[in-house]
């Protein structure tokens, strides 16, 4: 972002251009150390406008600390419990504060933002039992929980239907919906798009998901297990599910193919792709047409 | 700041703990680059809490890009311009949007954190004209000059001062107060607290201080310009003027020099220095006594 910003139109792309900066400096800066990949991840939250008539609070729930989200006049009965990305090991409440904000505010409901365990530091399931205990002390607090709805997007698309799918196998109460924006599910690292949009995905490369997946698969976790890979998790009796991610995208048949999966599962499902977008472009929310018209068409699938 | 961090005691110095953090970065990390550098900064707003009850807002004043503070039921004929800190190259309205909301919300206003042109892509006076710049858009607006405050931290503290004598210098109608919260006023790079609190400033160096003076005097520029270095200003006729430091601080004696010249002006001075205390210390807002304290003593000045 450059000091003296102008006006963005709806033709630029801001995460597009911080992605680019973002591989320019992966692909110069010898030895980054994971420290200075969270400075430069911290970020994220660029190219996303400060949505406005948001409050915010840190707090704490089930032991995970966070920020909340509250929109003037948002239903303070529902929740979305919001699992920022960043591979597992990258981002925060922080980065991802104003995109929470925007979905809240959209959708009329309270956000919080956890900032889960993150590896590698703390290896799957770290962060999948945070956003689990937060999900169950929201629901000891009072919150009914299908009035829950677990959203992420990226890593945190990947625990926000790990979590439903985690809670499905303890036979307990699920959250009523599900949103995905541009899921990383596959810890295989296979997948088609990861071949034909890498000269459009202006970010994401093996070569980066090798790292990330070391990192949170530390050396106990299959690379296959449906808790850290939900393309091999069942989907029976799954919420309702919104999954969108960007046609450019080196991540896109993570989404496509999580889409498959639910909907010969029976779910009631729904896939948004939009053409010549990046990974997580809701990122754009309050810039592009392409941001603030996915995230309202999220909130009138979400009422409706 | 840790993943999992517990809750901040009022005996823990998180601002501290951060600088920590950074100075074993710029010891260790070879050929750190600007743009690292503003990375890591804009992690400053990590020790401050989310003030509560504040909205913000992108917005551009006289050209400036910025953010709009509003805290719930604040005067908003009155503003206050915040010029962050940085060494005139880093930081930015993220980096201070939480610091600049608990100083409206304590204050009572609403406040508009500039994104100011940086060094060394921009030297001096290009900060300083940026803040100027908006203090006459919001004069134009219908803001009565004197219900303007301009207010900074460290290099931003200076521009809050360096604004008013401007205006003064060109017989304009000034801001009604000046808050200098660790104003970095000396481009010579002199002082004694340079040596004396040396063992006790957990982030400020000379050697770190002679780069950011080389970025922001460029080629044009004495260390001795009175609107680069207001220790050399003239303060008759000065709006009323705040001034804190922490105890502990290297700069310490740029406060206290600023105190002295502006007294023997006969400007409605008032000094405070918190013992102990680091670096533009009111960061811990939400998070220390000491910082509360002292944004809750500005209030009080304000208001009276």
């Amino acid at each position: 972002m450059s000091d003296q910003q102008s006006v963005v139109g709806v033709e630029q792309d801001p995460l597009k251009e911080l992605y680019a900066d973002w591989s320019e400096i992966l692909g110069t800066a010898e030895n980054l150390t994971i420290r200075l990949f969270r400075s430069i991840f911290d970020e994220w939250h660029q190219p996303t406008a400060e949505p406005t008539d948001v409050t915010y609070a840190e707090g704490t729930v089930g032991g995970v600390p966070g920020i909340w989200c509250y929109p003037e006049g948002a239903d303070s009965s529902k929740v979305l419990l919001y699992t920022h990305g960043g591979g597992f090991a990258v981002g925060s409440a922080s980065s991802h504060r104003k995109l929470a904000g925007h979905f809240a505010k959209a959708l009329g409901v309270t956000s919080f933002v956890l900032d889960y365990r993150r590896a590698p530091e703390h290896p799957h399931p770290a962060g999948l039992e945070d956003a689990v205990s937060v999900f169950e002390a929201l629901v000891e607090s009072g919150i009914a929980p299908e009035d829950v709805t677990t959203i992420g997007d990226s890593a945190g698309g990947n625990l926000a239907v790990a979590a439903a799918l985690s809670l499905k196998e303890q036979g307990k109460p699920l959250p009523g919906a599900v949103i995905a924006l541009s899921p990383w599910l596959d810890m295989e690292n296979k997948g088609e798009t990861l071949v034909t949009n890498d000269a459009t995905d202006a970010l994401i490369t093996v070569g980066l998901l090798e790292g990330m997946i070391a990192g949170v698969l530390g050396d106990r976790t299959s690379p296959s297990a449906p808790l850290a890979n939900p393309l091999y998790g069942d989907y029976t009796g799954f919420p309702r599910l919104y999954i969108t991610a960007g046609g450019a995208e080196s991540l896109l048949d993570n989404a496509t193919r999580l889409n498959d999966l639910a909907t010969d599962a029976g779910v009631d499902v729904t896939l948004s792709v939009v053409d010549g977008q990046q990974h997580v472009f809701p990122f754009n929310a309050g810039h592009t047409a392409a941001a603030d018209d996915q995230i309202a068409a999220i909130a009138k699938w979400f009422a409706g």
